[in-house]
């Protein structure tokens, strides 16, 4: 399997490609629309044929490249079931396998940061946690019908109970960590290590609510596959 | 093992932290004095044990933090032997060892970005090959006694003859990219790629010159180990 995990600096999102080498089928996770270019040269180089643009979840803070890289590949837009976007090609559910060759990425629901937001299993050792689970930290919950409690659970319920070696690729990082492990994240996390679910509300009440700079342009461009 | 690639937003500069998961001997390698909490911190979250601060090269763009390393944890500083670097407490040469526990850490010679360069293999699979080769890019050369045509030489007779599979771990990068392989930067390095030395001479004689920011400050601070 290859497996690229590539930043983009202003929004510091991560965006992962993956693929199986063999047969060359790949998938892109959480594009980011400036860095098309950086990524539609890259899998032209290494010979991928871009079959799926998978979303985690509505953006607030970057404009997705699946419509883009549509275009561009003819690979299908791929989003949560009921999120809220027009034109996309695939709607998936928890348990979905949205696998390329020899390669599964399972799906696993992950509501709370948003209504629908989703996670990725990929093979047996690394889960994409997009904006559920950070490396020490979470995402946010106050708008896109976040809830704080919903995201709680998802963790401690549909994270957490992976094996503590799996590897944590989450959809952003502030301080410059590229990946964790979910024994990390259960022993080390200031948000949720430890913490009930309700001081985990008064914490998440109490996080700095400024908007995302693009949530404007971001979330309505999303909706339409950027 | 476990390998931890970490980044230093404001210089684009890759740390690595490398460990022997069962003996928790650990290294880390180009380590930035403004990360020194956050290192420092997922070390003992780790609980590893760090033998060695590890430098690629004397670096121009940003100050190591080998010296408050050194003075938290007690580590060894490592430098290329002939750096002009006072107070280090192992100087390498090529073919050395660093390993840690059951890591082999083989020492590469490769010099031509600073007149004592190294690059490091770590197992079998990785190269770290700080300012000598980039992704799609490669090191500067003229200050710190660097030089091109040493620089062409290091790279073709000491990196590229290394198994096309063997993961590429530089030093930085500037466009979110994290890792590579030899096999593809043999391919499309647009500096070195199907390039001649004279080629080569010629295109890095008319690359942007302009000093790095921290020049100054950083070239004499590394001299100190930080």
């Amino acid at each position: 399997m290859l497996f690229r995990q590539l930043f983009d600096a202003q929004t510091s999102t991560y965006t992962y490609l993956i693929a199986d080498e063999s047969t060359k089928e790949a998938v892109l996770v959480d594009p980011v629309i400036e860095q098309v270019e950086r990524d539609y040269k890259l899998i032209k180089e290494l010979g991928l044929n871009l079959y799926y643009c998978i979303e985690t979840h509505i953006h607030a803070d970057h404009i997705t490249a699946a419509y883009k890289l549509r275009k561009l590949t003819g690979c299908l837009g791929v989003v949560p079931a009921k999120a809220k976007v027009t034109c996309a090609d695939i709607r998936i559910e928890e348990g979905d396998n949205l696998g390329v060759g020899g390669v599964n990425i399972e799906v696993i629901s992950t509501p709370g940061h948003t209504s629908c937001h989703m996670a990725y299993l990929v093979g047996e050792d690394r889960v994409l946690t997009g904006d559920a689970l950070f490396i020490r930290g979470c995402g946010r919950t106050d708008f896109q019908y976040g809830d704080i409690v919903t995201l709680y659970d998802s963790v401690m319920q549909n994270l957490f109970i992976l094996p503590d070696t799996t590897l944590v690729y989450p959809a952003h990082d502030y301080r410059g960590h590229t990946v964790s492990t979910i024994g990390e994240e259960k022993q080390f996390n200031p948000r949720l290590t430890g913490h009930t679910r309700e001081e985990f509300i008064t914490l998440m009440n109490n996080i700095d609510k400024r908007n995302p700079k693009k949530i404007m342009e971001a979330v309505i461009a999303n909706e339409f596959t950027g």
